[in-house]
Protein backbone atom coordinates (compact mmCIF):
# COMPACT_ATOMS: atom_id res chain seq x y z
CA UNK A 1 0.00 0.00 0.00
CA UNK A 2 1.23 3.45 -0.50
CA UNK A 3 3.51 4.85 2.03
CA UNK A 4 1.18 8.03 3.87
CA UNK A 5 1.75 10.35 7.31
CA UNK A 6 0.39 8.40 10.29
CA UNK A 7 -2.50 9.52 10.85
CA UNK A 8 -3.89 11.20 13.34
CA UNK A 9 -6.32 8.67 14.36
CA UNK A 10 -5.68 5.05 13.53
CA UNK A 11 -7.94 2.50 12.40
CA UNK A 12 -8.37 -0.13 15.38
CA UNK A 13 -10.33 -3.44 14.81
CA UNK A 14 -12.68 -4.35 17.48
CA UNK A 15 -12.78 -8.27 17.81
CA UNK A 16 -14.43 -9.53 21.26
CA UNK A 17 -13.28 -12.56 22.16
CA UNK A 18 -15.99 -14.50 22.45
CA UNK A 19 -17.17 -14.08 18.86
CA UNK A 20 -17.13 -16.26 15.66
CA UNK A 21 -14.84 -15.48 12.81
CA UNK A 22 -15.80 -13.13 10.28
CA UNK A 23 -16.85 -15.61 7.26
CA UNK A 24 -15.19 -12.54 4.89
CA UNK A 25 -12.78 -10.07 5.20
CA UNK A 26 -14.29 -7.35 7.55
CA UNK A 27 -14.09 -6.94 11.45
CA UNK A 28 -17.01 -7.01 13.72
CA UNK A 29 -16.27 -3.18 15.03
CA UNK A 30 -13.90 -0.95 13.70
CA UNK A 31 -12.80 2.23 15.76
CA UNK A 32 -11.68 5.49 13.97
CA UNK A 33 -11.26 8.61 16.03
CA UNK A 34 -14.49 9.64 17.82
CA UNK A 35 -16.39 6.83 15.11
CA UNK A 36 -17.29 3.49 16.41
CA UNK A 37 -19.01 1.26 13.45
CA UNK A 38 -20.44 -2.01 14.99
CA UNK A 39 -20.59 -4.84 11.68
CA UNK A 40 -24.19 -6.54 11.78
CA UNK A 41 -24.70 -9.22 14.24
CA UNK A 42 -26.58 -11.99 14.01
CA UNK A 43 -27.50 -14.69 17.30
CA UNK A 44 -24.62 -16.42 17.16
CA UNK A 45 -23.70 -17.90 20.78
CA UNK A 46 -20.20 -17.58 21.65
CA UNK A 47 -17.54 -18.99 19.67
CA UNK A 48 -16.43 -23.55 20.70
CA UNK A 49 -13.33 -24.39 19.21
CA UNK A 50 -14.69 -26.80 16.66
CA UNK A 51 -17.79 -25.83 16.65
CA UNK A 52 -19.38 -24.10 13.56
CA UNK A 53 -21.14 -20.57 14.39
CA UNK A 54 -24.39 -21.56 15.61
CA UNK A 55 -27.61 -19.20 16.66
CA UNK A 56 -28.71 -18.68 19.82
CA UNK A 57 -32.04 -20.80 19.00
CA UNK A 58 -34.77 -20.71 16.80
CA UNK A 59 -36.96 -18.17 18.42
CA UNK A 60 -37.17 -13.78 17.62
CA UNK A 61 -36.78 -14.01 21.52
CA UNK A 62 -33.89 -16.02 21.93
CA UNK A 63 -31.56 -14.30 18.76
CA UNK A 64 -32.63 -10.82 19.04
CA UNK A 65 -31.33 -11.02 22.76
CA UNK A 66 -28.03 -12.52 21.60
CA UNK A 67 -27.62 -10.26 18.93
CA UNK A 68 -27.92 -7.20 21.23
CA UNK A 69 -25.42 -8.58 23.29
CA UNK A 70 -22.96 -9.42 20.30
CA UNK A 71 -23.82 -5.70 19.16
CA UNK A 72 -22.78 -4.21 23.28
CA UNK A 73 -19.82 -6.72 23.72
CA UNK A 74 -18.11 -4.97 20.29
CA UNK A 75 -19.46 -1.26 21.84
CA UNK A 76 -17.53 -2.41 25.11
CA UNK A 77 -14.33 -3.62 23.09
CA UNK A 78 -14.51 -0.17 21.50
CA UNK A 79 -14.60 1.64 25.06
CA UNK A 80 -18.19 2.52 23.86
CA UNK A 81 -21.67 2.16 25.70
CA UNK A 82 -25.20 2.06 24.06
CA UNK A 83 -25.10 6.13 25.55
CA UNK A 84 -23.18 6.28 22.44
CA UNK A 85 -24.99 5.01 19.64
CA UNK A 86 -26.64 7.56 17.25
CA UNK A 87 -27.90 4.67 14.93
CA UNK A 88 -29.22 1.63 14.99
CA UNK A 89 -29.98 -0.43 12.01
CA UNK A 90 -32.52 -3.65 12.42
CA UNK A 91 -33.18 -6.68 9.75
CA UNK A 92 -35.93 -8.22 10.38
CA UNK A 93 -37.40 -11.48 7.97
CA UNK A 94 -41.11 -10.82 8.78
CA UNK A 95 -43.42 -7.05 9.56
CA UNK A 96 -45.16 -9.93 11.91
CA UNK A 97 -42.08 -10.13 14.08
CA UNK A 98 -41.77 -6.14 14.68
CA UNK A 99 -43.81 -5.56 17.73
CA UNK A 100 -42.04 -8.53 19.48
CA UNK A 101 -39.05 -7.45 18.95
CA UNK A 102 -39.72 -3.39 19.50
CA UNK A 103 -40.69 -5.14 22.92
CA UNK A 104 -37.37 -6.77 23.28
CA UNK A 105 -35.56 -4.14 21.91
CA UNK A 106 -37.08 -2.08 24.92
CA UNK A 107 -36.70 -3.81 27.83
CA UNK A 108 -32.86 -4.84 26.39
CA UNK A 109 -32.45 -1.13 26.20
CA UNK A 110 -34.57 0.34 29.32
CA UNK A 111 -31.03 0.46 31.88
CA UNK A 112 -28.52 0.94 29.42
CA UNK A 113 -29.79 4.29 27.69
CA UNK A 114 -31.27 7.50 28.71
CA UNK A 115 -31.22 9.54 25.24
CA UNK A 116 -32.47 6.44 22.64
CA UNK A 117 -30.56 6.71 19.31
CA UNK A 118 -32.14 6.75 16.17
CA UNK A 119 -32.94 3.35 14.15
CA UNK A 120 -34.23 2.30 11.01
CA UNK A 121 -36.23 -1.38 10.84
CA UNK A 122 -36.03 -2.85 7.44
CA UNK A 123 -37.42 -6.24 6.31
CA UNK A 124 -34.90 -8.36 4.18
CA UNK A 125 -33.89 -11.69 3.36
CA UNK A 126 -30.87 -13.43 5.85
CA UNK A 127 -28.91 -16.41 5.97
CA UNK A 128 -30.82 -19.30 6.38
CA UNK A 129 -32.11 -19.61 9.97
CA UNK A 130 -31.60 -16.15 10.85
CA UNK A 131 -34.65 -13.54 12.05
CA UNK A 132 -32.80 -11.01 13.17
CA UNK A 133 -29.94 -8.35 12.19
CA UNK A 134 -28.32 -5.22 13.61
CA UNK A 135 -25.55 -2.92 13.10
CA UNK A 136 -25.00 0.26 15.00
CA UNK A 137 -22.96 3.86 14.79
CA UNK A 138 -21.62 5.21 17.66
CA UNK A 139 -19.80 8.67 18.08
CA UNK A 140 -17.31 9.05 21.40
CA UNK A 141 -16.25 12.64 22.42
CA UNK B 1 -25.61 3.07 34.44
CA UNK B 2 -21.50 3.72 34.94
CA UNK B 3 -20.48 7.23 35.83
CA UNK B 4 -18.01 8.30 33.26
CA UNK B 5 -16.54 12.13 33.49
CA UNK B 6 -18.99 14.88 31.07
CA UNK B 7 -18.43 14.33 27.44
CA UNK B 8 -17.35 17.12 25.34
CA UNK B 9 -19.95 16.57 23.13
CA UNK B 10 -23.74 15.57 24.61
CA UNK B 11 -26.22 13.42 22.69
CA UNK B 12 -29.66 15.04 22.02
CA UNK B 13 -32.55 13.63 20.78
CA UNK B 14 -34.58 15.53 18.13
CA UNK B 15 -38.52 15.41 18.10
CA UNK B 16 -40.35 17.24 16.09
CA UNK B 17 -43.55 18.31 17.67
CA UNK B 18 -45.76 17.24 14.75
CA UNK B 19 -44.39 14.03 14.53
CA UNK B 20 -45.96 10.35 15.75
CA UNK B 21 -44.47 8.93 18.71
CA UNK B 22 -41.67 6.22 18.07
CA UNK B 23 -43.03 2.69 18.20
CA UNK B 24 -39.90 1.51 20.32
CA UNK B 25 -37.19 3.07 22.31
CA UNK B 26 -35.61 4.92 19.40
CA UNK B 27 -35.69 8.72 18.34
CA UNK B 28 -36.62 10.17 15.07
CA UNK B 29 -33.07 12.11 15.47
CA UNK B 30 -30.00 12.38 17.29
CA UNK B 31 -27.38 15.10 17.39
CA UNK B 32 -23.64 14.52 18.77
CA UNK B 33 -21.08 16.49 18.15
CA UNK B 34 -21.33 17.01 14.14
CA UNK B 35 -23.46 13.92 13.53
CA UNK B 36 -26.94 14.37 13.03
CA UNK B 37 -28.78 11.07 11.85
CA UNK B 38 -32.22 11.15 11.14
CA UNK B 39 -34.24 7.84 11.75
CA UNK B 40 -36.02 5.68 9.32
CA UNK B 41 -38.93 7.97 8.48
CA UNK B 42 -41.83 7.07 6.92
CA UNK B 43 -45.02 9.39 5.09
CA UNK B 44 -47.23 9.66 8.79
CA UNK B 45 -48.79 12.95 8.86
CA UNK B 46 -48.56 14.96 11.29
CA UNK B 47 -49.34 13.73 14.85
CA UNK B 48 -53.28 14.22 16.08
CA UNK B 49 -54.11 13.42 19.53
CA UNK B 50 -56.31 9.90 19.69
CA UNK B 51 -55.56 9.38 15.89
CA UNK B 52 -53.01 6.39 15.45
CA UNK B 53 -49.83 6.92 13.11
CA UNK B 54 -52.07 7.81 9.50
CA UNK B 55 -50.29 7.96 6.34
CA UNK B 56 -50.96 10.99 4.06
CA UNK B 57 -52.27 8.53 1.90
CA UNK B 58 -52.04 5.43 -0.42
CA UNK B 59 -49.81 6.90 -3.30
CA UNK B 60 -46.47 6.93 -4.03
CA UNK B 61 -45.98 10.51 -4.51
CA UNK B 62 -48.06 11.29 -1.08
CA UNK B 63 -45.91 9.31 1.04
CA UNK B 64 -42.48 10.60 -0.75
CA UNK B 65 -43.71 13.93 -0.67
CA UNK B 66 -44.67 13.33 3.18
CA UNK B 67 -41.59 11.41 3.86
CA UNK B 68 -39.39 14.04 2.83
CA UNK B 69 -41.20 17.00 4.75
CA UNK B 70 -40.91 14.89 7.78
CA UNK B 71 -37.01 13.78 7.11
CA UNK B 72 -36.54 17.28 7.14
CA UNK B 73 -38.83 18.09 10.44
CA UNK B 74 -35.67 16.38 11.99
CA UNK B 75 -33.17 18.30 10.39
CA UNK B 76 -34.99 21.60 11.61
CA UNK B 77 -35.10 20.36 14.65
CA UNK B 78 -31.52 19.64 14.66
CA UNK B 79 -30.22 23.11 13.37
CA UNK B 80 -29.42 20.97 10.01
CA UNK B 81 -30.52 21.52 6.34
CA UNK B 82 -30.27 19.48 3.89
CA UNK B 83 -27.20 21.05 2.23
CA UNK B 84 -25.74 19.40 5.37
CA UNK B 85 -27.16 15.59 5.00
CA UNK B 86 -23.88 13.39 3.38
CA UNK B 87 -26.24 9.90 3.31
CA UNK B 88 -29.63 9.49 1.99
CA UNK B 89 -30.68 5.87 2.36
CA UNK B 90 -34.35 5.05 0.41
CA UNK B 91 -35.93 2.13 1.37
CA UNK B 92 -38.80 1.25 -1.76
CA UNK B 93 -41.00 -1.87 -1.77
CA UNK B 94 -41.40 -1.59 -5.94
CA UNK B 95 -38.32 -1.48 -8.81
CA UNK B 96 -41.38 -0.20 -10.57
CA UNK B 97 -41.37 3.08 -7.86
CA UNK B 98 -37.88 4.17 -8.88
CA UNK B 99 -38.25 6.57 -11.64
CA UNK B 100 -41.75 8.38 -10.28
CA UNK B 101 -39.70 8.64 -6.84
CA UNK B 102 -36.62 10.29 -8.31
CA UNK B 103 -38.88 12.52 -9.89
CA UNK B 104 -40.74 13.90 -6.79
CA UNK B 105 -36.87 13.29 -5.29
CA UNK B 106 -35.22 15.59 -7.62
CA UNK B 107 -38.54 18.31 -7.61
CA UNK B 108 -38.47 18.13 -3.99
CA UNK B 109 -35.07 18.93 -3.30
CA UNK B 110 -34.20 21.21 -6.42
CA UNK B 111 -34.36 24.63 -4.20
CA UNK B 112 -33.08 22.85 -1.25
CA UNK B 113 -29.67 21.89 -2.04
CA UNK B 114 -26.87 22.32 -4.29
CA UNK B 115 -24.33 20.04 -3.69
CA UNK B 116 -26.25 16.72 -3.29
CA UNK B 117 -25.91 13.85 -0.74
CA UNK B 118 -24.83 10.23 -1.46
CA UNK B 119 -27.72 7.96 -2.29
CA UNK B 120 -28.60 4.26 -1.57
CA UNK B 121 -31.93 2.58 -2.88
CA UNK B 122 -33.06 -0.33 -2.60
CA UNK B 123 -36.23 -2.67 -2.46
CA UNK B 124 -37.24 -4.28 0.99
CA UNK B 125 -40.53 -5.10 3.17
CA UNK B 126 -42.34 -2.66 4.62
CA UNK B 127 -44.88 -2.54 6.79
CA UNK B 128 -47.91 -3.04 5.34
CA UNK B 129 -49.92 -0.09 3.68
CA UNK B 130 -46.09 2.06 3.25
CA UNK B 131 -44.19 2.20 0.15
CA UNK B 132 -41.00 3.92 1.37
CA UNK B 133 -38.64 4.87 4.17
CA UNK B 134 -36.03 7.34 4.13
CA UNK B 135 -33.12 8.29 6.78
CA UNK B 136 -30.24 10.90 6.58
CA UNK B 137 -27.08 11.22 7.82
CA UNK B 138 -25.79 14.88 8.06
CA UNK B 139 -22.86 16.42 9.33
CA UNK B 140 -22.43 19.86 10.66
CA UNK B 141 -19.37 21.85 10.96
CA UNK C 1 -31.59 28.76 0.52
CA UNK C 2 -30.88 30.60 3.93
CA UNK C 3 -27.70 32.12 4.22
CA UNK C 4 -25.55 30.99 7.44
CA UNK C 5 -21.63 32.33 7.68
CA UNK C 6 -18.96 29.91 5.79
CA UNK C 7 -18.81 26.44 7.15
CA UNK C 8 -15.51 25.23 8.39
CA UNK C 9 -16.09 21.82 6.17
CA UNK C 10 -17.40 22.29 2.79
CA UNK C 11 -19.49 19.06 1.57
CA UNK C 12 -17.76 18.70 -1.89
CA UNK C 13 -19.12 16.33 -4.56
CA UNK C 14 -16.78 13.14 -5.65
CA UNK C 15 -17.74 12.10 -9.24
CA UNK C 16 -15.04 10.06 -11.14
CA UNK C 17 -14.88 11.04 -14.29
CA UNK C 18 -15.61 8.10 -15.83
CA UNK C 19 -18.99 7.11 -13.67
CA UNK C 20 -22.19 7.00 -15.55
CA UNK C 21 -24.59 9.79 -14.44
CA UNK C 22 -26.76 9.27 -11.42
CA UNK C 23 -30.22 8.94 -12.22
CA UNK C 24 -31.20 11.65 -9.57
CA UNK C 25 -30.11 14.23 -7.43
CA UNK C 26 -27.66 12.05 -5.84
CA UNK C 27 -23.81 12.68 -5.72
CA UNK C 28 -21.86 9.35 -6.26
CA UNK C 29 -19.84 10.42 -3.33
CA UNK C 30 -19.29 13.17 -1.01
CA UNK C 31 -17.07 14.52 1.23
CA UNK C 32 -17.55 16.93 4.75
CA UNK C 33 -14.45 17.32 6.63
CA UNK C 34 -13.39 14.31 7.62
CA UNK C 35 -16.16 12.06 6.47
CA UNK C 36 -16.34 10.78 2.86
CA UNK C 37 -19.43 9.00 2.04
CA UNK C 38 -19.56 6.27 -0.77
CA UNK C 39 -23.14 6.31 -2.56
CA UNK C 40 -24.15 3.04 -3.43
CA UNK C 41 -22.31 1.74 -6.25
CA UNK C 42 -23.49 -1.19 -8.78
CA UNK C 43 -21.57 -3.22 -11.41
CA UNK C 44 -21.81 -0.34 -14.35
CA UNK C 45 -19.22 -0.31 -16.66
CA UNK C 46 -17.00 3.43 -17.05
CA UNK C 47 -19.84 5.51 -19.19
CA UNK C 48 -19.51 5.90 -22.96
CA UNK C 49 -21.39 8.72 -24.65
CA UNK C 50 -24.61 7.42 -25.99
CA UNK C 51 -24.70 4.44 -24.31
CA UNK C 52 -27.14 3.68 -21.40
CA UNK C 53 -25.53 2.43 -18.19
CA UNK C 54 -23.95 -1.19 -18.91
CA UNK C 55 -23.39 -3.88 -16.34
CA UNK C 56 -19.89 -5.27 -16.67
CA UNK C 57 -21.66 -9.07 -17.38
CA UNK C 58 -24.55 -10.73 -16.27
CA UNK C 59 -22.75 -12.96 -13.57
CA UNK C 60 -21.68 -12.03 -9.91
CA UNK C 61 -17.98 -12.01 -10.79
CA UNK C 62 -18.14 -9.26 -13.35
CA UNK C 63 -20.65 -7.04 -11.46
CA UNK C 64 -18.63 -7.52 -7.87
CA UNK C 65 -15.18 -6.87 -9.07
CA UNK C 66 -16.58 -3.77 -11.06
CA UNK C 67 -18.80 -2.61 -8.15
CA UNK C 68 -15.80 -2.54 -5.99
CA UNK C 69 -14.10 -0.67 -8.42
CA UNK C 70 -16.73 1.73 -8.64
CA UNK C 71 -16.60 2.20 -5.15
CA UNK C 72 -12.49 2.45 -4.94
CA UNK C 73 -12.90 4.82 -7.56
CA UNK C 74 -15.22 7.14 -5.30
CA UNK C 75 -12.51 7.14 -2.64
CA UNK C 76 -9.70 7.99 -4.63
CA UNK C 77 -11.64 10.96 -6.02
CA UNK C 78 -11.62 12.00 -2.24
CA UNK C 79 -8.59 10.93 -1.51
CA UNK C 80 -9.26 8.30 0.59
CA UNK C 81 -7.86 4.30 0.39
CA UNK C 82 -10.16 1.33 1.42
CA UNK C 83 -7.64 1.62 4.36
CA UNK C 84 -9.51 4.77 5.74
CA UNK C 85 -13.20 2.81 5.09
CA UNK C 86 -14.89 1.93 8.42
CA UNK C 87 -18.47 0.54 7.11
CA UNK C 88 -19.00 -1.31 3.74
CA UNK C 89 -23.00 -2.12 2.95
CA UNK C 90 -23.00 -4.57 0.61
CA UNK C 91 -26.55 -5.58 -1.02
CA UNK C 92 -26.85 -8.89 -2.57
CA UNK C 93 -30.19 -10.33 -4.13
CA UNK C 94 -29.72 -14.13 -3.56
CA UNK C 95 -28.72 -15.73 -0.70
CA UNK C 96 -26.70 -18.28 -2.58
CA UNK C 97 -24.10 -15.63 -3.76
CA UNK C 98 -22.62 -14.83 -0.01
CA UNK C 99 -19.56 -17.61 -0.64
CA UNK C 100 -18.42 -16.86 -3.86
CA UNK C 101 -18.67 -13.03 -2.84
CA UNK C 102 -16.74 -13.27 0.51
CA UNK C 103 -14.47 -15.12 -1.96
CA UNK C 104 -14.13 -12.09 -4.77
CA UNK C 105 -14.65 -9.48 -1.72
CA UNK C 106 -11.40 -11.02 0.26
CA UNK C 107 -9.00 -11.60 -2.79
CA UNK C 108 -9.80 -8.09 -4.15
CA UNK C 109 -8.99 -6.30 -0.32
CA UNK C 110 -6.07 -8.32 0.14
CA UNK C 111 -3.38 -6.02 -0.95
CA UNK C 112 -5.72 -2.81 -0.06
CA UNK C 113 -6.54 -3.16 3.32
CA UNK C 114 -4.61 -4.03 6.64
CA UNK C 115 -7.26 -3.62 9.33
CA UNK C 116 -10.94 -4.68 7.37
CA UNK C 117 -13.97 -2.35 7.80
CA UNK C 118 -16.65 -3.16 9.76
CA UNK C 119 -19.67 -4.82 6.94
CA UNK C 120 -23.35 -5.57 6.81
CA UNK C 121 -24.50 -8.05 4.22
CA UNK C 122 -28.16 -8.18 3.68
CA UNK C 123 -30.51 -9.65 0.64
CA UNK C 124 -32.94 -7.38 -1.08
CA UNK C 125 -34.17 -6.53 -4.23
CA UNK C 126 -32.37 -4.26 -7.05
CA UNK C 127 -32.75 -3.32 -10.34
CA UNK C 128 -33.45 -5.88 -12.69
CA UNK C 129 -30.42 -7.59 -14.29
CA UNK C 130 -27.88 -6.14 -11.21
CA UNK C 131 -26.93 -8.50 -8.20
CA UNK C 132 -24.84 -6.87 -5.82
CA UNK C 133 -24.93 -2.90 -4.29
CA UNK C 134 -21.69 -1.34 -2.17
CA UNK C 135 -22.09 1.59 -0.38
CA UNK C 136 -19.15 2.43 2.04
CA UNK C 137 -18.16 5.07 4.95
CA UNK C 138 -14.94 5.97 5.01
CA UNK C 139 -13.36 8.70 7.96
CA UNK C 140 -10.32 10.30 7.14
CA UNK C 141 -8.25 12.08 9.50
Amino acid sequence: MTQRPAERHPKTALTPATHTAPPARFSHGVRKGPVLQVAGQVGFLPAESGRPPTPAGPTLREQALQTLANVEAVLTEGGARWEDVVMVRVYLTDPDHFAEFNRLYDAYLADRVSVPSARTTVYVGLPAGLLVEIDALAVLD
